[in-house]
């Protein structure tokens, strides 16, 4: 169970080794969503998500002689690099389970940062089988993507930044817009806030077809989604939100938004345009939720995690061909 | 004559208006580039140049009665914008002449910053002699785009954080690599490290064609370009450095570097893929000279000032398509 001290211990782990995101801004896009936007690129963290944050916390608490002997991971790619690259950092070996699927620039990356990586069909195999094998021949120590504490807690590091910046802004009352997959990174925020900025709710962001957390929420138990693939929006498809993580957004969080991805191609172009960052489709939900589709929101200021950049060019080309 | 206390008093006006950028990093580009790259993003500034840097400090230098008459900027458009956004912010009114070849989005964006715009024919017009003549009838004050002591001071900051940032990294000896039009920025950054960081070497950047100050630099006066256009650069095709910050140029920078505006584009490319942020070609010059021209450079580690990120989509696209 992650708590608020875990994640400020996760916070003094981290420090030096991740970067604190600024909060940017551009009247252009307040005017687009009729109130006051703030985004947190965690785009612009290394390994272009904030899915470094959870593999530092993750490698950094381990005892050195499980370290020595190495950790696995499974992942479409941002957790992956995530976990390479804590790993590599602390010196230990990193195998990486990534469907075969999985864009060739993460499963690039995750081998440049230092995994060994092992390509799995996600139509006949399965990756959490594939993982605990390897783990148990291997003596490898699984980093979950999002159902672990400690990941949470290093997730959850984006919150205490979020809380205060707010406050260095004076803002109190605020929407918190997080894309969505597992519930990591949600529940981490979470968890930070109502600890330390209790006036900032948490809303999850999903694409439309994949909104496991919204109907999780509405319904009050965890729901699934039907499809595994088939979303441009890669990085947040999770089947449904997990064991550890879902009491946490159930206990916090506001109503789930759901949005079709189209907008998050329309959010990377303004994301381009006004604030000259590269967001990936999962990355701009919450952009795309809070520019488009403010009906669903009551806040007058929003705070939109950009959660990831790792975009493959010619997807990032049809976000241009909108302006 | 721009003093470090002037660019210390700049940056208490700055504080909360204008954003710390930080220093980003990836392996990846250390491996291009045979050496560590840090990259201080100013495209990530409001107004996506460091140009609102200097807009800020020259309006927040005026006294009251002058600033409510208004104030008049000639510039291609990001020294517009930062203008603009300045005058706007305090109030006061702006008039910006602007060539009516400049990319539309720098013109559109002037506009809804708040200026009126002025448009000239860049062949057949002096925006000198027009802005003189707005500025008598009027009553306006100009802010010259670089010539400007207090200009060159708000500029300058960018080199009080990259000090700042470069310390806690424990460097004290490396190149910066600055892109330079009429060296506003590079004398600010200049003085600003000549007195904090003695050990980091400002070093120009600019496009083959318009070399002015490399040029400058090696004959000991003041060169100019032969040509006014024709470059994707278009931030940065000032004809010749200024009277007041070629001296300082001089006195403080070492050789200029001149890079082929086609690995501006391979640049923007790779600030894309490893670093998520949006440079415009006139902004990439520097991150150029770092990764392909290293044979130009002597230390270990280079800082390289991203200056800009206003690029209209088309041109983007062909940076992707490299890729």
């Amino acid at each position: 169970m992650t708590t608020l001290d875990m994640i400020e211990d996760a916070a003094r782990r981290l420090n030096g080794h991740i970067r604190r995101t600024p909060l940017l801004s551009s009247p252009f896009l307040d005017a687009v969503a009729g109130r006051r936007i703030l985004i947190k690129p965690e785009c612009l963290q290394h390994t272009g998500s904030f899915k470094a944050r959870g593999g530092w916390s993750a490698l950094s608490a381990m005892d050195d002689a499980t370290r020595k002997r190495g950790v696995i991971a499974y992942s479409s790619g941002n957790h992956a690099q995530g976990v390479a690259r804590a790993a590599t950092e602390h010196g230990a070996p990193s195998v990486i389970v990534m469907p075969s699927d999985a864009p060739q620039l993460k499963i690039d990356n995750t081998r440049a940062l230092g995994a060994e990586v092992v390509l799995y069909d996600r139509a006949t195999e399965d990756r959490e089988l594939i993982g605990a094998e390897l783990s148990r021949q291997r003596n490898l120590t699984l980093i979950k993507p999002f159902d672990e504490p400690l990941v949470i807690a290093g997730q959850g590091t984006v919150g205490l930044e979020i809380a205060a910046q707010a406050a260095e802004l004076g803002i109190t009352q605020a929407e918190v817009l997080v894309n969505c997959g597992g519930g990591g990174l949600t529940a981490g925020v979470a968890l930070a806030l109502a600890g330390h900025a209790p006036g900032l709710l948490v809303r999850t962001c999903e694409p439309v077809g994949f909104d496991d957390v919204a109907r999780s929420l509405i319904s009050g138990k965890i729901e699934s989604n039907t499809a595994a693939s088939g979303s441009i929006c890669d990085a947040i498809l999770t089947q449904s939100p997990g064991e550890i993580t879902f009491p946490i957004l159930q206990r916090l969080c506001g109503s789930g938004l759901v949005v079709p991805e189209a907008d998050a191609l329309r959010a990377m172009a303004q994301a381009f345009l006004r604030l000259k960052i590269v967001c990936e489709p999962g990355g701009a939900i919450s952009l795309a939720a809070a520019l488009y589709h403010g009906a669903q929101i009551d806040a007058d200021t929003v705070i939109v995690v950009a959660t990831g950049g790792n975009v493959e060019p010619d997807i990032f080309a049809r976000a241009l061909d909108i302006l």
